[in-house]
């Protein structure tokens, strides 16, 4: 593995807040009369603007997905992946990374000033879709003069977001790569999320969204999403080897009364807990509805293969056998539609025991399969763009 | 199917309160000087009293097994297998149910009063094993004076119990039936447990368990609990065919900002909420901390075929293909220690779509399966014990 992101890093980076000053308008019917968001970029823009990548992040991903911000003691979130030499390669490509609108990191959201009240926005920030995110990345896109993304990835939320940009926007990318996502969530994905949310709202602390005005924060709550989320994000196999039935404290022996504790209890009440301190709830409840809500055939009389026929952009989709949140048959449905609707697909399915989070994590195969693939279109800038 | 409750039921019946007035030493060296116990029984003890059938409950059930409460417009917990003609067939065995110490149906738990302080014993009510329930229903097999099983049967932590009767006590039972369970927990299943408790433990009304004494009930904590279990009691494929993606209210037009709701999200909660009325928060935690607990083989340097080798009665081992909390894998683990064991073991891996909760709903192969082998009990029962 040549993954070491000590080794082959974009080294020390900072993110810049940029200023989308015009309209949008949300699926909601919502308008922000402007919105801010916070960006990174690694790698050098070419002459002929063509080798832009934009990274799309999951539900609780930033902007900072690559490298290090000063002080950091952990790279970003998608570090194993961007870098010099590694699958999406800095020498070669112009990666822009952003946190959208409605999370927690910078860029508007419910922790931002309603300019038309003066007041934090808490739970009166409108509802989301992931086109709006969509939309937000392509005034972005305006902004930063880009004319056509050479490849738009995602894993998860972020794979949604690749492929309604293919749909959208059909002649603004050339590559749509989605990894670890679905075409819609099953029940079992709305009811773990709504479980999640509602954990939130039962805390006393959340003041019906409004916990900021009241100088509260809903950790419990937060906490206990997290926790309900990392257990479906994480494998059976992949805890069995961590963690197995270690335990932390205490002993079975017959006549002992002192209280027993798992590792696996210990570690998922950390996870809770830190997660509730680097995480805003309202941004939560709100990116757990973004991933229920989005149906990417709703519009197309729940006819995948009619909603991929716009689509002029090439394909990658990659799943994990042991991710059972989004589980390779969701990928197989993509790749199947997308056949179905004469695209041009690449499928990959990764060997790998470690759930959800394999997207996120070293596996030689999903390297290898994500470098040949970008490293195709490295090759063939030029044209690339419909 | 032959299994309208309403047509071959046992019909109404009312539960006894039993004194058990000898003292019960817990795993954790505590001890109950006596304990009560809710029990029903349907059919009729045969002369040589060899055609008692004990219930073991799981996680939230009681003593109420079959046929109708006075009142009752819903039927016992398995009244779709216990009654007349029914596969635990109450006109050949005599079928004892009991509402185990520690749980919340009017046995000795943490609602009951402590005799040393006077008070509710609430959080105070010592850690419990599944080996203290099976203690616990030998001493009320001597009160009953019945020498032996013809059959312990239980699905969940029921099927924990009839494993831990055949290890503890191999004389007094002929056939141990384990259905849906598992030696063990996994890390995933623990995880899952402690949410649930944590879940309860978060909520302000809990008090540290003495909810009772300050007048509350910590309900949102404990309907949080429910809604985690519910979920992964039930399969993904049965989520999707029953609620799929459909909406109970909203609607997804653009420019619409209307609430959406979907079905599931709208059953959860209620589940969850009714629950919460139904069940006592400190029980749940301490019946979820025995599941996580139980070790089949823990004492046997975790061999399990060292564990079983003596037990003498036959086995039944039966799993479900949906159940992926104590998925047909465990099942298979528990019949091939079985099988090294040199025992007698039967297994049937029944197809179905509903999860683990299918063992307590209808199925034509699991009635058949279950119904042979205790036709085949009841065929016999003469010398059938050890």
């Amino acid at each position: 593995m040549s993954l070491d992101s000590q080794g082959n890093s974009v080294g020390t980076i900072s993110a810049e807040k940029i200023l989308i000053d015009k309209p949008l308008t949300l699926a909601c019917g919502a308008v922000l009369p402007s919105h801010e968001l916070m960006v990174e970029a690694y790698g050098t823009l070419n002459a002929d603007k063509s080798n832009a990548i934009l990274i799309c992040h999951a539900l609780s991903g930033s902007h900072h997905a690559a490298g290090y911000h000063k002080d950091d003691d952990k790279p970003g979130w998608w570090d194993n992946y961007i870098g010099p030499g590694k699958p999406m390669d800095t020498e070669r490509f112009f990666i822009v990374s952003l946190n959208n609108i409605g999370s927690c990191f910078g860029s508007t959201g419910p922790t931002s000033i309603n300019p038309e009240t003066g007041k934090v926005w808490g739970a009166d920030f409108p509802a989301l879709r992931a086109r709006d995110w969509v939309e937000s990345q392509k005034l972005l896109m305006e902004h930063l003069d880009i004319d056509c993304w050479a490849a738009v990835i995602g894993g998860s939320l972020g794979g949604m977001q690749a492929m309604r940009w293919a749909l959208e926007y059909p002649d603004k990318l050339a590559n749509s790569i989605v990894i670890a996502s679905s075409m819609k969530l099953s029940a079992q994905n709305i009811a773990f999320n709504e479980i999640a949310r509602r954990a939130i709202k039962s805390d006393p602390d959340f003041h019906e969204g409004h916990y900021l005005q009241n100088n509260t924060l809903p950790k419990h709550g937060l906490a206990l999403a997290r926790m309900i989320g990392h257990v479906t994000y994480l494998s059976d196999e992949l805890m069995g080897q961590k963690f197995g039935r270690e335990l932390r404290s205490g002993t079975f022996s017959q006549g002992e009364a002192a209280p027993i504790e798992f590792q696996i209890e210990s570690y998922l009440n950390y996870q809770g807990d830190k997660f509730s301190s680097d995480f805003d709830a309202n941004s939560y409840i709100l990116i757990t509805k973004m991933l229920d809500y989005f149906d990417l055939s709703r519009e197309y009389q729940n006819n995948p293969v009619d909603a991929f026929k716009n689509a002029t952009c090439n394909f990658l989709v990659v799943s994990f056998s042991s991710d059972w949140r989004f589980s390779p048959q969701r990928s197989r449905e993509i790749t199947d539609a997308l056949i179905g609707a004469g695209k041009n697909v690449s499928y990959a399915e990764i060997e790998s025991d470690l759930g959800h989070d394999a997207f996120l994590l070293p596996n030689a195969r999903y390297e290898k399969a994500l470098g040949n693939y970008l490293s195709g279109i490295a090759d063939q800038l030029e044209g690339n763009c419909p």
